[in-house]
């Protein structure tokens, strides 16, 4: 019953954070790479959590037009520079903020990414739709092999997610139907709003996305289009 | 001396209908596949070069905003109206129009163009900087097989090339400065214009691109940063 309201579809779009990538642990390894030398000692799983509790306030920002566009790269170094300040830390290097800030172009997928992406791409077009600007997402794709047919994304369609025109822009460029793209996540906030908009959905829960204690989207929400293991469940679902 | 000055480049853009795709052989294909069945005879070839002709000035309604923008794909849809009424060809089927136009998602790449890409993939982030829209050119990339790392071109940037807009948008979603990118492509005009913008470029002649008879583009018509003669050369050159 699932797969039949899957049928149509011709792009499958992917949240990155947290559904693709394991934010926190490659955070929290860059953060000991670039602070422990400094003679910095934090819980760098502490800091990881920290740093992207400030990721939705400074989009937010950017969504309610109280400033301009602004790439995930700088709000990443703006937080980054809060975050430490939160922490007692002030006044470093350059080179160290910026190579710390680099450090979300730098996150592992999951074991099941790249096998599930593979198997997707031979019958439909797949990108991520991602809050990160287009250079994260490359660089990204380029260090662990994420093998899209493009990058769409916040940047390119110049709206944040959850907004509508997100999801609704993403769908133009591919000039497709809502229905025809299904989008991917561990989040059920980005799922609803999708669904909001016409797109066929597909909930992967990441229940160590937010560590061993994590307690949000542990489960499905409402009811979304599939809900799949992980990418390589969600290729078998889509008959890939 | 030529590679000397391509030091420091990290993205490599390409031009695509006539740098990488063989038009005017593909489209006097489709055009007989789509228009023999209608009992329709013409010379393919000529076909191709008069649907052609009315690329340029299609775009040039939207570069000098007489209208809003418009995708290629429709502009293409339209110019093949116009070029089949030249020929005395009217009221034709939704489905042949349509087919005939997505036409141009099917082009076939020159020999050298996969395994060149491949190459420069290694080594660089590697996009289409393309008239044609986003659709058209993921079609052609998963058809023929190129690896592109991002899909770049008019529709994203919402510019036209030869606009100066065009290629500045395009460097700044990579967040790179202009000369870390080289544009590559088989047109004088291309290339100037991303010169005058501050990127670096690479010729690659294509002196069949318009039949046997081309008498354009078969020379670099001013000094670029590097002259290869195909897609393999290239990759050579930037020690790929």
């Amino acid at each position: 019953m699932q797969t039949e309201t899957a049928s149509g579809v011709q792009a499958v779009l992917f949240d990155v954070f947290g559904t693709l990538v394991d934010w926190r642990s490659g955070i929290a390894r860059e953060a000991g790479r670039w602070l422990a030398p400094l003679g910095i000692t934090l819980d760098w799983s502490v800091f990881a959590d920290r740093w992207r509790s400030r990721y939705q306030p400074s989009m937010e920002a950017v969504r309610s037009d109280r400033r301009p566009w602004t790439t995930l790269d700088r709000l990443h170094r703006e937080t980054l520079v809060e975050t430490l300040a939160e922490h007692g830390i002030n006044d470093l290097p350059d080179t160290v903020l910026h190579g710390l800030t680099l450090g979300w172009h730098r996150l592992d997928p999951w074991p099941d990414v790249v096998a599930g992406l593979t198997r997707l791409k031979a019958r439909h077009m797949i990108a991520p739709h991602s809050n990160g600007n287009v250079r994260l997402l490359v660089d990204m794709a380029k260090r662990a092999g994420l093998p899209w047919d493009l990058i769409l994304g916040a940047e390119v369609v110049r709206a944040y997610k959850p907004l509508p025109d997100s999801y609704r822009r993403a769908v133009s460029l591919l000039d497709l139907e809502p229905e025809q793209c299904l989008l991917a996540a561990a989040h059920n906030d980005d799922l609803r709003a999708a669904r909001a908009c016409g797109l066929r959905t597909a909930f992967i829960p990441r229940p160590t996305e937010h560590g061993p204690g994590q307690t949000t989207d542990l489960q499905p929400e409402t009811r979304y289009t599939l809900v799949a293991a992980d990418l390589v469940d969600l290729a078998s679902q889509l008959d890939c």
